[in-house]
């Protein structure tokens, strides 16, 4: 058992991204003293090729299905059971996908360390209760303890490799974060804006289906900077309408103009976009067809920041967050985009 | 002749930029009373398949040589002679390559209309007498007249077939040129910030380099959006150094963030870089083989910008400026670029 002036960490998710964070948090970890050494990752079990992948993962020091041929430190030690990988952990880690946080809270609550803080890398806001949440919030308001967040331009399998990125994150509880978290490769910036950095990690997601569109529609280099500016300025007002304190300088950060960059000019969600304008079909036939599965994240967020700007009779004040909108639900065609906005 | 009481546009300048604006501004001045509907264009007259090319502008109404394929209004009048161009002018477009700038001052001299003012559509800063100098402010200090700025995301080609985009100019005269020079399909704003908008036309192309290495290295998307977003801050830094009263909001207009995006992902400075890496040739010998006689705007301005660091002793402070010059012309591997900021 850790002593208990030691921080333990733990990695809640071991998807592409969760695998990538754990390369990085296990070799952190070792530098510091007052860090226990061994770092948990809750694996949702599964048969991989006729084994147990936790089974794969702590023999081969790889995550076989969701981040191959990258070698996990020895430290990451996989645990199929979600309370014993949170057992003695001061530090926790959620990357698991959105739809998953409210039933793990469920199971989590009141079976923490008493010095337990959390940190949310999971993209996404939730609308319930006919308002919008954070994820960082629902964390909190579940567990009751302090949870910061991480985003940034961060596509998991160009950190596993060690490519050279930042992130952001934010002040409150930052400085343990930072040290299991920073590294020379993965380099994190520290803000004092949670809602800002978190809602950046969503948002971006609406100007990339837009941008995705300008792709298609094959209008050039400049309507697209246009779009994706237009797009940045509609992410920092919705930002700044429904949390106060989000600061401008957020959207200057890791987790604003650079990874808005990346979505905008990677990503499935621009991609996905792309082929709406050169196909014609539906975003639903072609998130069925390109996707294998996963869902397209930007058409989802932009009709839950629709329906909020709708409670709110602000619908007119975003207009390319309603354009992209109404593209995605109302048939207004692709072409039309930049006159609504 | 014009009355008095009216505004009168021409343009100083007919290349690419040039003439791409000539075909806005000649249709945005007969739309307003007070403006004067002939629009005059200095034209540095050369023969062009036999013809004088001011006689074809005029008769074709297209600059075939610098913008084929694109017709001009019938209200841009192509002129030979610089003091013809200005005569009567009350609102002068300068957009002539950088060393052409002073030669032409001097021409205009004191036979300018009392109530000239200028815009400088004008790219780059010039170094000389062991200081900075912004292009506006060599115009100012040469005719003794205001002098506002255009930068933004604007590949003339692109302007040229009305696809939409943004731009920015500053208040100083802004109202008089905004009339002129904005379009539904080219969305001028204005801001309060000749320095910040012009230097932001200056600086992208050494942002452009180190985007085109990264290219070149093959790093990926998480890795260049770094790389845009540190130069975009050392931008704002460099501007706000040595400019009092530069703004951040500008770094989120047209000239700030959308022109960086263009010019990282499309443009020559990008493009000759990526070269620069894959080849291995130096950029003296790319700009011979891949230009065309044009010159490489980024190297020139990482050099100046570096020259002016060094003489005010802030080199350490601009680890990417410093990382870009060094690439550039200290034989620092493209590869440990990363590695100094």
């Amino acid at each position: 058992m850790s002593q208990p002036s030691k921080e333990k960490v733990c990695l809640i998710g071991s998807g592409n991204w969760g695998s990538a964070i754990a390369k990085i948090v296990g070799r952190n970890v070792v530098k510091f003293d007052n860090y226990d050494s061994e770092v948990r990752m809750w694996v949702y079990e599964e048969i991989v090729h006729g084994q147990r992948l936790t089974d794969i993962i702590n023999t081969q020091h790889e995550n076989v299905k969701y981040l191959p041929n990258v070698k996990l430190p020895d430290n990451i030690v996989a645990v199929p059971d979600l309370l014993q990988t949170v057992q003695d952990a001061t530090l926790l880690v959620f990357v698991i996908p959105h739809q998953f946080v409210k039933g793990v809270c469920e199971q989590l609550k009141g079976k923490l360390h008493p010095n337990a803080r959390a940190i949310s890398l999971i993209k996404g806001v939730d609308i319930s209760n006919g308002g919008l949440n954070l994820i960082s919030d629902m964390i909190q308001e579940n567990l009751e303890i302090d949870v910061s967040v991480l985003m940034g331009a961060n596509i998991a399998s160009e950190v596993a490799m060690e490519n050279f990125c930042e992130s952001t994150i934010d002040r409150k509880n930052g400085e343990a974060f930072h040290k299991a978290l920073h590294s020379p490769y993965f380099r994190v910036a520290i803000v004092d804006d949670v809602a800002g950095v978190e809602l950046c990690g969503a948002l971006k997601n609406v100007v990339a289906i837009g941008a995705g569109l300008i792709d298609g529609l094959k209008m050039g280099e400049n309507t697209k900077a246009a779009i994706i500016r237009i797009g940045v300025m509609e992410m920092k007002k919705f930002s700044q309408t429904f949390y106060k304190g989000v600061k401008d300088e957020t959207f200057l950060e890791s987790c604003g103009i650079a990874d808005v960059i990346t979505t905008c000019f990677g990503g499935r969600n621009r991609r996905v976009a792309e082929a709406r304008v050169r196909t014609g079909k539906s975003f639903e036939t072609l998130e069925k067809e390109m996707l294998n599965g996963q869902k397209l994240q930007g058409t989802l967020t932009a009709k839950e920041v629709h329906e909020i700007l709708k409670s709110k009779n602000m619908v007119k004040e975003f207009p390319f967050f309603t354009a992209v909108y109404r593209v995605c639900y109302e048939g207004l065609a692709p072409k039309n985009l930049v006159d609504e906005i």
